[in-house]
């Protein structure tokens, strides 16, 4: 099956941002392998520009569009932060104008860090129809460019990057679990991996009440409308439903078997990471921890040996921590 | 003038020990070198093994025993922690039985990981002499090596290896800034980078009452006896008085100018660094990051273009965080 997203794009995103973003280190930490019973690699996304691994896609979509149109009067795009300060960043990398629409309830320390890039911030009410909604007016009323901070093709492009550098760096990846949101980051991952290497297997991980697993299974959206953001301490992964973009690649590429985390397990796993491996991970990222040091993940096919697990990001409001 | 240890002495330390330790990543920071205006160059030995840079002095010493003794019965040590966490592991690695001596009011973090290490732990009273005391007793009842937290030689040989692998690394470095406690890293970075390159500088920077300064100047142990703590959070560099070996080195090799951190000031640089750099420190690494941003620092000589931090340990309890 192909799809609109291919390796090639994936690849030449790579060659349009990565002289301007971190080949982010794989972590690993020896204590998490014995305990796993497998090799366990960390991609640590948390110390990638802004702090976490949106601005591969915004800046391969903003670079994009300035190669495609004569004249772009400016950017706008709505996020619950990470991707709201990775756009913001890039615009300015680009020298384009830009604006972010964020849910009343984001963390300050992410508002902050996108009026420090230079960008407007506008607060809307704290759903996902409002963020929408603003954006579209925002779009309409200036002329701007809409990033989304997942269904579009050259955000998937973008994300599938840290696919790629994975699979350069430790080629021996039988697995890679992924923190799954909008569905931008596991779809391109997906595409990047399965093409380079057909046996890999993509596994999501979710917040508890997502629902993913029974969507997955039966090929279709069975999420409640309007979209609803999950109650989760995970603000980067709390977008419940996945993109009309999205949905058909994670469903054609990735896993059955969803691996889902309680707010009290990714506060355990974000305090293991923390402790042990001294580096600053948010709860969406300690999902994957804990996923890869469960139960679940102990009786999965002990051929899968060596795991990958990305670790999205390392925004985290220091004052109000989740414990 | 020549001390009892020579960079000679540091080299064979580095081949003793270099293939059981991390050679440590040198990290950067865009934002702080904008905000001090100069090149900033953080040794991070918070990703040493076991959390701080310890091992190095601990297994040195551990390993020449063993060189130079057919029968070592077994190591004892007194520590606030980290010190007692290397040489339990180094211990360990070594195939030796160790006690570790700490004071009440450890960080349970710091003594589970000790006992994780397969160490006998022993608590004593919270004073110098205490500790001292404790750890004595034992190595005659048990006819166990003592290895010194600082004051002693392959100690301060084995801590000297960070100088080495930093001007490997970075050899353009001015001057290099380290949190100081007894003197043992202290005295180790000088002797080895003032014998690589002559001309770099090495300041002390001490926890607030401690009262380094003066002892420097009059080059003279200044401090009421018997040996007190100092009062602050960076329980990692609370002893006041510098070694008896120690001190003389301290006072020929490093400059007279102390940074002198502040609880308050440690925890704000903490804080700094946890959300922009996503490395967790404890706070007398801390201490080291605030004087390199610090207004001393900014009237400092403008010749001093590359300093280098050492980032001496990553050891925290996280569910008693100071703020």
């Amino acid at each position: 099956m192909s799809f609109p997203v291919s390796l090639q794009d994936i690849i030449k995103a790579h060659q349009r941002i990565a002289k301007h973003i971190h080949r982010t280190p794989v972590l690993t930490c020896t204590t998490i392998d014995n305990l796993v019973n497998r090799k366990v690699f960390f991609k640590a996304e948390n110390l990638q520009k802004t702090g976490s691994f949106k601005p591969r896609g915004a800046l391969n979509s903003i670079l994009k569009l300035k190669e495609e149109h004569s004249k772009v009067a400016g950017i706008v795009t709505h996020s619950s932060g990470n991707h709201g300060q990775a756009v913001a960043w890039a615009a300015r990398l680009a020298d384009l104008p830009c604006c972010v629409v964020v849910p009343q309830g984001t963390p300050e320390v992410k508002a902050q860090a996108i009026k420090g890039y230079g960008a407007d911030l506008v607060y809307c009410d704290p759903s996902p129809t409002s963020r929408v909604e603003t954006c579209d007016k925002i779009a309409k009323d200036k002329g701007y460019f809409i990033v989304h901070p997942y269904d579009q093709y050259n955000t998937i492009a973008g994300q599938g990057t840290m696919a790629v550098e994975f699979l350069e760096e430790v080629p021996e990846l039988d697995a890679i679990l992924v923190p799954i949101s909008g569905g931008g980051m596991t779809s391109g991952i997906a595409i990047a991996a399965k093409a380079i290497k057909p046996s890999i297997k993509i596994f999501p991980v979710e917040p508890l009440g997502k629902e993913l697993g029974p969507c997955l299974k039966e090929k279709a959206r069975l999420w409640k409308n309007p979209p609803q953001f999950v109650d989760t301490i995970a603000e980067g992964i709390r977008t419940q439903q996945l993109g009309h973009l999205t949905f058909p690649i994670v469903c054609e590429l990735v896993e059955k078997q969803v691996f889902t985390v309680s707010n009290k397990e990714m506060v355990e796993a974000m305090k293991f990471v923390w402790q042990r491996m001294k580096t600053v991970i948010e709860a969406s990222s300690a999902a994957g921890v804990h996923a890869v040091m469960s139960e679940e993940m102990r009786q999965l096919d002990p051929s899968l040996k060596n795991i990958g697990v990305i670790l999205c990001g390392g925004n985290v409001d220091i004052d109000n921590l989740p414990w």
